[in-house]
């Protein structure tokens, strides 16, 4: 028995529920596309008010048709479909394409018509794409079961959107290039089928090899990342997320009703799935080109073959720009392209083989540079020239490129003089660019995905354990807090939680008054820190409630007698309880660093890893990671900020120790694992040399 | 009388030497080229060993010909060059366009052959375009001096190129875009005719609104920046300079002969000078595209319609991350489009129309958004629908468009489906992207460029005067330099340089021995700071010869002997002087900077203004200019690098003293106009805080 999800893309027979003869309406435009394609299953018409439809005889309701469909796709009026999806899930229909909009008036019993239609599908198993969808197609059976126009080559991708616009011109695109495609899936409001069950099912389609994906904002992200994670394991899956601008954002919240996450908590979500995600259109149909024609790109290391300097210095700043290498060419290559090419020609990488150079010369270059294995792939770029027609060096390589195995990209660059050897090309199912840094974009991707495909943990990657009784110390320290129904813990809380995790933490003392504090400092002797203890203030140093080195009594005493003026004067609600002291830690040459722990709506906590210090939002310097996180993760995380090159070590200054920071990542993924409730977590500064890290202030809240 | 650069772009007659009937050579292409041409002006064809080609008499010798030609188009070999230069130069003859290559081979006489047609063209005043060039095409007047094919329409862009395959791509899309052009020069090696002399007659050139570049690399620095500065003041002018990677540069090098600048360097220039700079072939389009069809635009707020929200979304995400901004629409526009659009219509730009939108509410939105005096341009954005054909939202919207004096510009994806609509806004002449984020990053350079052209410094601006003195008291203080004959100061001769110009430097005094870098630390009192004293040593501190934060004399004593030690260790040929001493400056919430001059093998000496300390290399935060600069360029350089956020001052601390900084990079810039040989400065750490700035540590080189 198929899965009804089988059912909605390859159904064994389809009903269109509201099919018209108007030349403008969506159920005329839905029967057109079933009835013109070479679908071979039946397709039922079905509209209340007319025997016939495009010549064809019509069902007036669902009770009439011959069999149960697979698919149904409805087209009608807001109000009808509640009662026609019962109808449909009471005669056996597996799955609806919900065309409609506009579900969300009341129906006669209060409820939303919607929730009245997802209920009635919950009954009988009856599984809805849609509402407010264009639909979708399946190539490969020549079905298109939406109301777009066209449909594209059968092929190995599989495209899913949250926008019809996309889907439509994505469509429209594939048809004109030939890029063929298993199937296009417009979500609509996807209030029932969505991206994680369709990522499940493509990860196992054998005929898809790889999944392209525009979002514009994730609902149930746990689904989703294991779906993704699952189908990223299996082949390609891209991503264009819209919404990086907070201007976008917005646009995206009216759009789709859903509130868009943080960007960089997607770009996190995306990387730890094995999603490569991409910004543009452009960037997306490159990669659809470069999946569909020019699969097995393992590596980064591309040989170019020009007709042009100017072309190739550009593809060689592209690739470079990108984090690709330019290959280098064996010794047996160059000595065959010296014995080959005229004098002038480039002696290396890349292979500028002279701007007159005849068909023969091309082929002979790209058959050298593709049986070099010095590099990943090859692109071959022709820039029009008035001696030789670009159409002739095209049926001169093309059999080259054809029988290779090594991946080959080419970029044909102008208009009119190169259009024929473009569609030769496209005939041959070979990869074509229309600028040389738009192939080398197309190569970058394909590498880049392969780079995050090694870097997903093995399947049977276990977490850190917790040591024995640290969820019990951590209830127990824990508990006050809780009791007293408090969002934020005091400083030394803080510390004494980081310090029952094994995260070096400055020693710190409570005073209840000067007096008091007086008398710590000098118990701990040298200079001291000085800090207001209050269960309300938690950017202390605002307020001047921080005071540092600290020399003796008299100046502790005064600037405690100062700090509690000023922070009476500036935060004169804040409940005072006294202060903490701790050693002044002053370390030549050390790091002030950022490490912590905050909640994404859509994606839940997550680990920041960054520069730290009073100007860390001015810094905006920081790499963020889902929790939780293993070693290697952690590893890649504290190599994300651009301080990173910092720590590595420079000059005479020694590298810090990237071990121990490394254990604190580790141990706040661990923290965050046995503190359900801990929702936000700053480590700031953690100072970081080379001769360990400790943390030297603390704030961390719980939801209430 | 024209001149020989007006004759060139615009002759009168055309000689092409060479011709021949040949298949597959470049002087039977140039014959044909300007034999299918409408060209008015008589063409004349010169070959020694014909009488006829492609059917028309064919003169044997420059001598035969009935007239000199303003223009020849010389194809044939590289020895017989020199002497039809000559012939040409006798006849009168004003301009050449030299295809051949291979020039460097030496003549008769040992000179090369280019040396001697350069002697010859000297003689006679004969310009020259090229050599090793495809040559050049004046659509207006159906010129076409290449060997490229086609023509493209007339119009008012003007492209030159130091790259044979951008040239004929350029052309050849051009033509299948129809985008007209005024000029298209090949510089080829620019031995004589380069982008200085081709600037300033296009600058003033009324037919050419705009001027595209492709360079590689500038050879004369000085005649460039004051040609484009020109130019760029006139109209936009936009620059393609490849070799933006090392590898690229490396590739540009083998390619020109011209060993290519820094990159950073070459984008200070540009910047100056008041060039666009774009770094792909596709921006280059984007942006021909742009300035041809949508010319006017001022600003960055853009107004987006759209029938579909993910690509309104996408047009907004690349928008903000462009630095442009979403326009506001006025409460009137807001009215008329609620009385017009359907409810579900967006409420806010991007105007969201909704997928099936007739044409009227596209037109009608149009004219809304373009009435409202908040934006700058709007771009209207089509995903195809099947309910309503593309080319009947085009129909209606053309009218509106052509109408309006606020520039617009559209996108319409997809493929087959939108090309007849792209067709008739092509031939209408609007401005036309294939996507959204295209289109926006095509307004986005036009209204970079508006913002680079008022940022041009006006042109009665004069430099800071030096003050009286300062040229002496600065001869003075390097002579001793000069006459050693060495090339680094030390660093108390440094500071002294320094603090004549007015910066202010921390007191600096030299010690000879051990014994009296005692009795100076004394004499200073606190913590002091304690250097070697070499003429061999500038990274001092990494042979361990500095020493921080000494306090009394046996600190002192220890470290300098210490000093000693590590340096005869790790540097053991450096000659001691002794020991500089000075306070040590602590300064709570100051920032260690880096300003200073370097030189660069094009474009001479430039400022360097950034992030300082040990770790400047890892850092990499800087901005540069060329010098000199006035107060705006000084004030715009100390914003450029990323820790220009920090000197703003931040949560308690304040900004530091923005007007001392400003002051030291134009002071600077005074010390180079008053020191030519001065090649190489460092400031580093340059101590700012909201109490001053004072400079720590300074190296300087003279030229030897």
């Amino acid at each position: 028995m198929h899965t009804s999800l089988h059912c909605l893309l390859n159904p064994r027979s389809v009903a269109v529920i509201g099919a018209s003869d108007r030349e403008r309406s969506v159920g005329g435009q839905v029967a057109r596309n079933l009835l013109e394609s070479r679908y071979a299953g039946p397709v039922w018409l079905v509209n209340a008010h007319r025997a016939a439809v495009a010549g064809r005889p019509c069902f007036q309701s669902v009770a009439q048709l011959p069999d149960a469909p697979d698919l149904a796709i409805l087209c009608t009026p807001a109000p009808t479909i509640p009662g026609l999806v019962r109808e449909l899930g009471a005669r056996g229909g597996r799955a609806v394409v919900l065309i409609t909009a506009g579900l969300e008036a009341p129906g006669e019993d209060g409820r939303s018509l919607l929730a009245q239609t997802l209920a009635e599908a919950r009954k009988s198993g009856l599984r809805i794409l849609g509402p407010n969808c264009v639909g979708l197609l399946s190539p490969a059976i020549a079905l298109n079961a939406s109301f777009a126009r066209g449909l594209a080559p059968p092929g190995q991708l599989a495209f899913i959107a949250q926008s019809g616009a996309l889907t439509t011109a994505l469509l429209d695109w594939a048809c004109a290039q030939d890029i063929g495609f298993t199937h296009f899936i417009s979500l609509g409001n996807a209030s029932d089928i969505g991206f994680p069950e369709l990522l499940a099912y493509l990860a196992d389609e054998a005929a898809t090899t790889a999944i392209l994906l525009y979002v514009e904002a994730i609902t149930d992200a746990a689904a989703f990342l294991a779906a993704a994670t699952r189908a990223a394991r299996a082949k390609p899956v891209i991503v264009v997320k819209s919404g990086r601008a907070p201007e976008g954002a917005r646009a995206a919240a009216s759009h789709t009703g859903a509130l868009a996450g943080a960007d960089e908590v997607y770009d996190a979500a995306f990387r730890r799935a094995g999603l490569l995600r991409v910004n543009t259109t452009r960037e997306l149909f490159e990669v659809a080109e470069t999946l569909a024609r020019c699969p097995g790109i393992q590596g980064p290391r591309l040989a170019i073959v020009s007709n042009g300097g100017g072309p190739a210095i550009l593809a060689t700043d592209a690739l470079i720009a990108g984090g690709g290498q330019l290959a280098g060419l064996a010794p047996p290559t160059l000595a065959a392209l010296d014995a080959a090419l005229p004098p002038l020609w480039s002696h290396a990488n890349p292979i500028d083989i002279v701007g007159d150079a005849p068909p023969e010369r091309y082929a002979l270059a790209l058959r050298e540079a593709l049986a070099d294995p010095g590099n990943d792939a090859v692109l071959l770029i022709h820039a029009p020239t008035a001696i030789v027609p670009a159409e002739l060096i095209a049926q001169a390589c093309i059999p080259v490129m054809r029988a290779s195995r090594r991946p080959v990209l080419s970029c044909w660059m102008g208009g009119g003089a190169v259009s024929a050897a473009i569609r030769l090309c496209s005939a041959a199912g070979l990869a074509v660019y229309d600028t040389p840094e738009e192939a080398v974009e197309g190569f970058l991707q394909a590498s880049r995905r392969e780079q995050l495909r090694q870097s997903l943990p093995a399947l049977d990657a276990v977490p850190v354990p917790a040591p024995a009784g640290l969820g019990q110390a951590l209830a127990a320290l824990l508990a006050p807090v809780r009791q007293a129904r408090r969002e934020w813990l005091t400083e030394p809380q803080a510390k004494a939680v980081l310090a029952a995790c094994g995260i070096p933490v400055v020693g710190t003392q409570t005073a209840r008054d000067v007096a008091q504090a007086v008398a710590l400092a000098e118990s701990i002797g040298g200079r001291v820190v000085l800090k207001i203890l209050s269960p309300d203030l938690t950017h202390k140093s605002d307020v001047g409630g921080v005071a540092l080195g600290l020399a003796g009594a008299e100046a502790v005493a005064a600037a405690a007698r100062a700090m509690l003026a000023a922070v009476a004067r500036n935060a004169p609600t804040a409940r005072i309880e006294g202060f903490a002291v701790q050693p002044m830690i002053e370390r030549a040459t050390s790091q002030e660093l950022l490490v912590g722990i905050a909640t994404d709506a859509t994606f839940g906590r997550f680990v920041v890893f960054g520069a730290g210090g009073k100007a860390v939002e001015v810094l905006a310097d920081r790499g963020i990671d889902l929790l939780p996180l293993d070693r290697a993760q952690a590893r890649a995380l504290i190599r994300r900020p651009r301080i990173a090159r910092l720590l590595q070590g420079y000059r005479d200054t020694p590298a810090v120790d990237l071990a121990a920071l490394e254990e604190v990542v580790l141990r706040l993924s661990l923290l965050a694992s046995l503190v359900p409730d801990l929702v936000e977590l700053d480590i700031n500064p953690l100072l970081a040399s080379a001769q360990g890290v400790i943390a030297l202030d603390a704030r961390m809240r719980l939801r209430r």
